[in-house]
């Protein structure tokens, strides 16, 4: 069975995202609200950290897309993820739900599995996380996931068919899924160094957003992002000494990487819940 | 007609601060609280960041500027941002607005409109900004701005005239005007990937406040703060591969620029709403 | 007389910490999250902004180490970080309180004071805040100390008696003292580059809450991690052309820095009211 999605459709997509300069609101976490905006202005997207009350109603509507995610949940970002995620449904706008950390910490926890009611077009974790808001797991340590990948790709799948969600699951293989019945999709790129930078994870999930803004196959936009993301990284990688030269490389390389070098250097592949099936 | 500013004055304005280390209180967004200290600390002014209610009111008796930022205005910082200001002109301290992302979003546009009539020492932003404060647009896509600086500079003049502040319009000339009769003044120099780093803007606001506590001139102070910035900047990107490298050799150029470099590469020029004049 | 601790226990203790990798709790100011977040992954462990009321009190009991950092105290946050205190005490996992720029400021102050005598494991400041703390002096300039950290020697002596606690003291010289009667401890390592960095001194406080978590003894806990930290910033400032350039390489040499390199570099020395003993 070939792949069902290609390095030559990431490559497009890549193409796309420079070409529109997708305009993404992030209600993120207040660690990452930096990088995360740093790495959607590097890979040719414009961030707007829309996310006050009143305010984060309003903006789904001109955004092309929105990442929720649940970090630092305090009160009053609770109320503006809430608004968002409503308004973008309503504008038809996608959105992708980060359910950072959850399991064992109840404020979020419950947010999480009210929010993700609302069918996020993309839901995107790591293991730990996505076993967590399926119900099945109490979770890993913060943001530290101690699953591998494959271990959730059950509950991704149950994900993905109950709120009809592309799903990501982020490890040393990530793992794209989707509420079809094909298999899913590994992306076996990227470098131990992108887990030693706070906000490594968050801020693929506002480039999934930017991706989501430019095909209605969320799945594929999901695998773009990562594919994209993690090619980058990988290449930053072999030039750094360490994980603050790594973050800077690879803003760098996010800025100036090739839909030719995508397209040469992505690997996907097919995923089993065994690893990868190839 | 000569120019009314010249780079010596901005390059002695340098010399000056970096003797004085003056104290800059910044109550500003979420995301780019740690460039904007990093960005001051660079270039020898001490920032503390002291933004929660009663405590903002507290600070500007002590410090030598004040930046209110209206990036990410939640309910707490909309209190602490007018303590500040009113503390800021009790204590005749200079102080810098800038309304980020104003015009359509509702409650920042309220609370910009209200704050401004406190009177700022400098109003900072981009076009479309300046534009909306004036009452004359409906703003751009958040930070992005969609306008050239010129087209904001009867909006600038209306504002000097109105709240006597300086108003510096930031683009890929940058102009900065007055409440007085002459022409504005362009600032030439920057580098593109100003705009590809989260804050770019955003800091240059807080130097600004730094500048205005070393002169009661504060059409001098937003023209010098302007001009060692991109000066420093334009310095920066000629060894940037990158906005990840541009932004670690920003913060370099910043510490080591010397009024000599100001002197040699800053490019002032009078602005008409055609463009520069010369 | 022979100094109590050496640089041979610090540099097992950093063996001991990437073996480990600790889980560190932190609640800490809104400018430093970033940066500190990346300094604990830098040198191997693993930090947790669990910062918002109802989690806060949740997650000591499974984090190995917590950080309170009052720079940017707002409401919500002096609720999380009271939660967290007493949530630490009760699981008995260390914790590490930073009065950042306590003194004039009254909110600040005033919850320092209160939490205080929660008998923090670790406290950390520069020589202002250690002498507000100890209700002896008025706070300097935010986080500008303004005083040598000899002067703070007596200071720091009355608060670890008072409430059990190492504390230790920043500037050109660390001094790190204990409730015992034995002499205070002095590291003679660092950079001026470090105060050109917000959040140089905030992130050593996560960084002792790391160590902390690895032995029993919070004055060598204190010791280790600053030289440790101290050293590494003097390693990276070889190769710096300034304050940005640094940062990055701080954080490779977190990552790199072996006990060896701790072994051959670091000063300890005893500590008078005069200064060094030697």
């Amino acid at each position: 069975m070939a792949i069902r999605y290609t390095s030559e459709q990431c490559a497009a997509l890549l193409n796309e995202l420079r070409s529109q300069q997708p305009l993404i609101q992030c209600i993120t976490n207040e660690v990452v609200t930096n990088f995360t905006a740093n790495v959607l202005l590097a890979i040719g997207a414009t961030p707007a950290m829309v996310a006050i009350p009143g305010e984060a109603a309003q903006f789904p509507a001109v955004a092309s897309g929105v990442l929720i995610n649940l970090g630092t949940p305090n009160e009053q970002q609770r109320i503006a993820m809430f608004e968002a995620a409503n308004a973008a449904n309503a504008a038809q706008t996608p959105w992708v739900l980060d359910p950072v950390a959850i399991g064992s910490l109840t404020v979020r926890t419950e947010a999480a599995r009210e929010i993700v009611t609302l069918r996020p077009t993309i839901i995107r974790g790591n293991a730990s996380e996505i076993i967590a808001l399926a119900g099945a797991g109490t979770g890993g340590r913060g943001v530290d996931s101690t699953d591998s990948s494959f271990a959730a790709l059950n509950a991704a799948d149950q994900l993905a068919a109950a709120y009809g969600s592309a799903v990501a699951v982020s490890g040393e293989v990530d793992i794209i899924t989707g509420p079809g019945e094909s298999a899913a999709t590994t992306v076996s790129n990227g470098s131990p160094l992108l887990t030693r930078v706070t906000g490594g994870g968050c801020a693929l999930g506002a480039v999934m957003a930017a991706f989501s803004s430019l095909t209605p196959n969320a799945e594929l936009a999901a695998i773009a992002a990562t594919g994209v993301y993690t090619v980058a990284a990988e290449r930053a990688a072999t030039r750094s000494l360490g994980p603050g030269s790594f973050a800077v490389h690879f803003l760098d390389e996010l800025a100036t990487i090739t839909p030719q070098d995508v397209r040469q250097q992505l690997k996907l592949n097919r995923a089993t819940s065994e690893g990868n099936a190839s």
